[in-house]
């Protein structure tokens, strides 16, 4: 069966996609991404390539959902290398685990290519160290964004390390005010 | 002031190295690299660079490490393109944040260059998605090797969601007991 390539884009720059990543979109015959992908990454994909946008539009999750996976079974019929392109790494939030097992339940071969996530870079490029011997044994990421019907278990949450927050600058003050209900000091930087 | 590299190796696939880290790699004068470090990636350092092996070694981690910082300084004194590498992301465990910070410290410039972790990528190729919908919505990563007089506070991350444990599998029966006396359910996969 022929092989479809998950691929993570990292956060952003160019630069910071994984030497595997930027082979793939050079040699693509199409490529399916998302919307965190930047402007500066889609500029390596050979040109002639399909380039598919495949964003999520707020309300209309499922039903785009469903029809990214017919194009990405569409074009993997009729082209040789099709890339589903994911912001960050694949296999953290964006449902790049849903697509992985649903891909390999229809029979296809997926390679996975790990991305630098936000999670990470982010916080690296702010100089921001994720641990910190003596102060941070260890962190952990979230989402602040969730889809409706779905809370965030803040309890579980509250009392990690470092807590790297994703997609959470417009629910920010009611994450604060829940981690603090759940025993986070006040104080926490 | 010259800039020093603090480069992530990623989780040992070369070409899961970023586009910027390979680049540096390839123009290097000297690289000071940790025991992390796959023989594949410093196949990629120029040819003719220092290459300095600065891994530690159990028992001796102060001394080495107060070298390794001496070593750094000394490089970049004498040469232009200076590359500290670590595996993984420099700023996640390793003491990345620490090499960072007393580099900032001694007045030299610093780039970040952020890696694919090992707390990713070996999960994603082994097929298992860090955030699900609907099953995990979020996850930690801690270190299961703590240095003499330190101890891993595992209350506070029996709770999370996906748990990821890096060098831990010396101590992993040790590390489930105290998750469990946690409160963890024992079924947990």
């Amino acid at each position: 069966m022929k092989t479809i390539y998950l691929v993570g884009a990292g956060p952003g720059r160019a630069d910071l996609l994984t030497v595997r990543a930027a082979g793939l979109l050079a040699r693509a015959d199409a490529v399916l991404y998302d919307r965190l992908v930047s402007a500066e990454i889609l500029a390596l994909v050979r040109p002639g390539a399909e380039l598919h946008d495949v964003g999520k539009v707020e309300g209309r999750q499922e039903e785009i959902q469903g029809r990214t996976l017919g194009l990405l079974e569409d074009c993997a019929r009729r082209l040789q290398t099709v890339v589903r392109l994911k912001g960050g790494d694949p296999m953290v939030f964006g449902r790049g685990g849903e697509e992985w097992a649903w891909l390999v339940s229809r029979g296809w071969d997926v390679e996975m290519v790990p991305g630098v996530s936000a999670a990470f870079a982010v916080p690296a490029l702010a100089g921001i160290p994720l641990t910190f011997r003596g102060v941070a044994g260890g962190f952990a990421v979230v989402t602040g964004h969730r889809t409706a019907g779905e809370r965030q278990d803040w309890a579980s949450y509250a009392a990690v390390d470092t807590l790297v927050v994703l997609m959470g600058v417009g629910r920010r003050a009611e994450i604060a005010a829940a981690l603090m209900e759940n025993g986070r000091a006040a104080e926490t930087p």
